[in-house]
């Protein structure tokens, strides 16, 4: 095997013969090649002796060229670098023209960056933050696998439209060119591919919780999809979420495993690649001096993560949390834009207020109002009439915002029955997850943890489009 | 934290009083319980003591009713099982009505159960088939995750349809009741979700290109579709995809990697789930009865995969499978449907006769005719005039067929360039596929593997649709 920049760094090979691949990201004096594979963020000093080379090979020495260098690894001389290679001979793979070549050893803006993402993989930025994606990716497995949690691949293309989560893409095989009618002229869905309309899904959980009432424990890992046109930085029409469902568990216990999940992966991003977090800390303190002094950020990235990791997400009901918002000077002042009562649903600058003014760390919020929450969470008992509420729970993390949401579901077939007779679900088309409530129903709970949020929240990336490779937006779906 | 029944029959607990929750597969003798919790295929059996239970509680204890057993576990006295429950008490969780609950304690046809794929989860096969399957998910991420490979999210909606790997499903928010036009008449993409028409991807592959020309090693792991309208025991419309790409791999080397991925799986999947696999093999076995002599498969579930485990992968190039072939009994007898010579697609029954017949054991054809084969596929130097050939590989399973299919990929741009024209692939459209060979380019290959033919492979289920929770095919979308 070749060996990587990665390993050659933490002092393998020394005094070794190994010739190393990569490519050149900076070439210093016609003597020093600043090399990288892409397995850290530390380039390996490659140190050439000019006055042995071809000139013309030297001048193809540039920004992004390909080589593969051979020679001996040894302690380095200069500083910065445990161990330099010795190249007595050089091969370039792959030119890179100077003159045409996009990226330019210089700070590039990542809206710049956006339009050429078929190449800012290759920059320091998004290098630490896929190395960091990758671990987060990683982590959730193992942690949900050590804990005997089932991955289940839910449906992408899904018939079922009952849940309302949003705004759905329609998934069809009809040549819009010349629809097939039906006799009373309306479009032929029996048609299309899978015989009916059908869209890409906005969520795993329904099919999850059937996969829970079998095997306990299990968790989804997949893309889901929102056709909605909002233009921000913390939306995309195409992310990933992890959605796991726990039978028996109830409210506090799904609280409990959403807090000792997120611990868990951002201490594995952490201890996997503390240089990438050494990278983006520095970036976003650079990027913090920018603003001004009011609107920075209280915490650098490595003390907000740490800060995370050692203190316990404080949990309030939504009934606390409008109460704490009624006596808030924000509130008195008038500076939230939108007003403030039982039964609102909470607005961002609300959320941050809680998240950022008043408690500075993760808040779990539970027990929202029954009114503007799905109809599969569980309708609270004994709840003051016209207060009603359900076991819906929503975790928001500091200059995100919601990052978790989640519930324990009604497991009680006539209530749920009753909640989406209320909310007009069909219950006819939905008899596969009513079923579950038929044959040996049981108390169970589980949650959304939207994916990039949870990268933006590790990278310190502010905009959700640089936190996957290649973002879908409105009127966007290049590469 | 509540037990779990594979922790249970360990041995753990002995002698404490603990809970258990799960769901009933039988009770005998007003007595006997055969609880799951889906953690293991093994049954605890809580002993209940009927004298002491209320007669209305027994008659509640049926089939797949959700219930919570207190007691002491202790040793066992019955045979087949380690420990039991001594139960003290029951509550009945979840009632299953006996008279309406579709799965009796029987065998049911697996053409039923895909009906019911809602509650199939909860039958020995599909547990133990969705055990596996979880295996083998982690045991892949495992796999590349050792070896510092890099988990690429590729995007699922693509507005590429360049690489014509298949037909495609259309994405789209226009409302098809009331399609924009333009002035001439034609409909205006330009107003649908991304300002373009766009689709459902085949393959991540052209992007996880771009990601091995930054971090040598990367792998995806996602769904892509098929908007084919086949009908087999081999197609879905939507599966998964394992897709390697590594930077500076050859085609030997591309091979070494797919055999050492699939052993490593393979020995993960058995080790974690013996009794899963004792239990597939057991129902292989006596599927296998069924059938004529004639037709029967030579090994067993396990011995084949111990003989995939311990035997090297038959390695030939695409000319000599194809002088096997014009050699082989079955060629000379006119037994082959499909006529054999070079330059054909190997049909099924022609793969089949290499893997099953002729080597039985997995194959690795290498250098198949450039004319059958992708865009992106190197072409092989100095090849006689008329019989060139690209270095592309397929992985032949028995009883599967084709499992991986894989190349080394072009990397020179102007023999690429030039293929594309040939095929009519517009450059200028793919100008982001491009620029890695503009731009340091190099030596690299991949390949794709089915994720439902492996599944298909180690638990040796015969119908595709069986070892995917919710199989989407032609007319079918349900769940």
């Amino acid at each position: 095997m070749r060996p990587q920049i990665a390993t050659l760094l933490k002092g393998a090979s020394i005094d070794q013969e190994i010739t190393v691949m990569g490519w050149v990201r900076t070439f210093r004096n016609n003597q020093f090649i600043a090399l990288n594979d892409g397995s850290t963020n530390q380039n390996l000093q490659v140190v050439v002796d000019f006055t042995k080379l071809d000139e013309s090979l030297l001048k193809r020495i540039t920004t992004s060229a390909c080589i593969a260098a051979t020679g001996k690894l040894v302690q380095s001389q200069g500083k910065g670098q445990s161990v330099e290679l010795e190249a007595h001979s050089l091969e370039i793979l792959g030119d890179s023209d100077a003159e045409k070549y996009p990226l330019q050893p210089k700070k590039h803006s990542l809206e710049f960056l956006r339009e050429i993402a078929h190449l800012r993989f290759r920059t320091n930025t998004f290098a630490s933050v896929n190395r960091l994606r990758n671990a987060l990716i990683f982590g959730i497995h193992q942690f949900f696998q050590e804990r005997n949690f089932l991955n289940i691949h839910t449906p992408i293309i899904s018939a079922s439209d009952a849940e309302g989560a949003g705004e759905m893409f329609r998934v069809t095989t009809l040549h819009l060119e010349n629809l097939p009618k039906t006799d009373a002229g309306e479009i032929d869905y029996a048609e299309d591919f899978f015989g009916r309309s059908s869209n890409l899904t906005v969520s795993g959980q329904l099919e999850a919780e059937l996969a829970a009432m079998a095997f306990t424990k299990v968790y989804t890992f997949g893309p889901t999809f929102r056709a909605e046109n909002s233009n921000t930085t913390r939306h995309l029409a195409e992310f990933w979420m992890i959605e796991p469902e726990v039978a028996f568990n109830e409210l506090k216990d799904n609280a409990d495993l959403a807090e000792s999940m997120l611990k868990y992966v951002i201490q594995y991003a952490m201890d996997r690649h503390p240089d990438d977090i050494d990278f983006l800390d520095a970036r976003l303190a650079e990027e913090e001096k920018q603003k001004p002094t009011n609107e920075r950020a209280e915490m650098g990235l490595k003390e907000k993560l740490n800060f995370v990791l050692n203190n316990n997400f404080e949990r309030i009901t939504y009934t606390e949390a409008i109460e704490i918002l009624l006596l808030s000077p924000a509130y008195k002042k008038k500076k939230f834009k939108y007003d403030v009562s039982w039964g609102i649903d909470m607005q961002s600058e609300h959320e941050r207020y809680l998240v950022e003014k008043h408690f500075n760390k993760p808040v779990i919020v539970t027990d929202y109002p029954k009114n503007i929450k799905a109809f599969y969470m569980r309708q609270n008992d004994n709840c003051e009439p016209g207060k009603e509420t359900v076991a819906a729970m929503d975790i928001l993390a500091p200059g995100i915002g919601e990052i978790i949401g989640g519930s324990q579901r009604e497991e009680r077939l006539e209530k749920l029955e009753q909640r989406m007779n209320e909310m007009e679900i069909p219950t006819k088309e939905m008899f596969w997850y009513l079923d579950t409530r038929r044959f040996g129903t049981c108390k169970h709970a589980g949650f959304g943890l939207g994916f990039e949020r949870l990268v933006q929240f590790v990278t310190g990336m502010g905009n959700i489009r640089d936190v996957i490779p290649f973002p879908r937006t409105p009127k966007n779906c290049e590469f």
